[in-house]
This record gives C-alpha cells, structure tokens and sequence, in this order.
C-alpha cells in the first residue's frame, strides 16, 4: 500500500492553478489536489459527481440557481448533470473526490483541459 | 442539491466515539464524519478501500508490518483485505471516504460495530 500523504508538502509541489494532481486512488475514485485562481468555465459532468474540499481560500460556486461560498473547512459536492463554475477571486486550495477518469472541464471546450492528470506522488 | 458541509459544526453535533455519521454521498460512496478515541479492532474490509484524513488530533494507524502515525492534514488509504486496527491516545477526528454500506468494523466481531450510520444531516 502507498504512504501517508501530506497535504501542504504536495501543495507546495503544484504551481500552477486549475491543474488537478491526484494524489490517491480509491474503489474507482480519485483524490485530487487543485489550485484555483480567477474563474473557471461553465461545465457540468454527465456521469460524475464531484466534492470539492475547500482547505484555503473561500471559493465561490456558481450555479445556475444561485451561488454557494464555500470557507475553509467546508465542502459541497455538485451532483452529476448540475452545471457549475468555480471562482476564486484569491486562490484557493481545494480537495477533490471524484471518478477516475472524470474531465476538469466536464462538456466545456476550454484550454485549460486536462486530459490526463498526473500523479503528483 | 444538498447544501455545503461545515466539518466543525458537524462535529459538535457528534459526541460518541467510533460512531461514524455519514455527511455526503457521491459515486456510490460515502463521506463520514468520526471521533476516534482509543484502541479500536483489528480488522478488513474485503472490498472496500478506506480513507482516512486526520483533521485533528494524532492517528496510529496499526497494519501488521508497522505503524503509521497519521496528523492532521494528512490522509492514509487503507486499501481492501489490509488487515489495521486505528488508535487514537488523544481524541482524533477523521474524515471518511470509503463506499456505501461499508461497516466500520468490518470482518470483526465487536460490540462498536455501527449496521447503518446515521446522516447528520
């Protein structure tokens, strides 16, 4: 089995934002590691839901029906199918759990698209 | 929707130890909320993998080959068949990601077995 793994000595390993890392796989899941900065693009994932952990920062999520902050210490997860875009007006350090496999993007064409994330570990 | 989810008010609402109340559901699985305090029960779980992510507090994690000491902001995956027993000297709480339906106990037999947590919602 894999160590433990530490969640501010991986962040100091990511740089640049909306670049998911993962950092752990589960029953099919994936435990990812993400700096946001600025606005994200609308998406939605037709077969994913997707929990974002917040562990600094305050982000904003925008649905259609309204926004939710989440602080540090806080989660939300967006059901597959629901359209969402996140924002972070300062950067924020996220957590997330999500299907392997699952697009950053969801159905969105943006340049920020990653294909296939890299194991940070 | 669900709404988002407050780690620390949800803990205040917990006061047993090695009770686990579920707080979210995504991907077949579930996010649990525990206070550890104490020596817990070797056992597996045939197949199901378990997260463990330390929020406070100092987990030791017992495997047969060693032990690993688990702090806060740090998570360890207990992969399906691996046989661990979690001790907490001091309280400790946890996040828990594993799938729906897997029993805290697992292949042990012991009084603190929980059949169906709770939503703390």
């Amino acid at each position: 089995m894999r160590g433990k793994v530490n969640l501010d000595e991986s962040f100091a390993r990511i740089a640049d934002p909306w670049s998911p890392r993962i950092v752990g796989e589960l029953n099919g899941q994936h435990v990812k590691l993400a700096r946001l900065r600025g606005e994200f693009v609308w998406h939605s994932h037709a077969n994913e839901d997707e929990l974002f952990l917040v562990l600094s920062g305050r982000l904003r999520m925008e649905l259609r029906d309204g926004d939710i902050h989440v602080e540090p210490g806080e989660f939300l997860i967006v059901p597959r199918g629901v359209e969402h875009r996140p924002v972070a007006e300062d950067e924020v350090r996220v957590l997330l759990f999500e299907p392997v496999g699952t697009l950053n993007t969801g159905d969105a064409d943006d340049a920020r698209k990653v294909e296939s994330p890299e194991w940070l570990s």
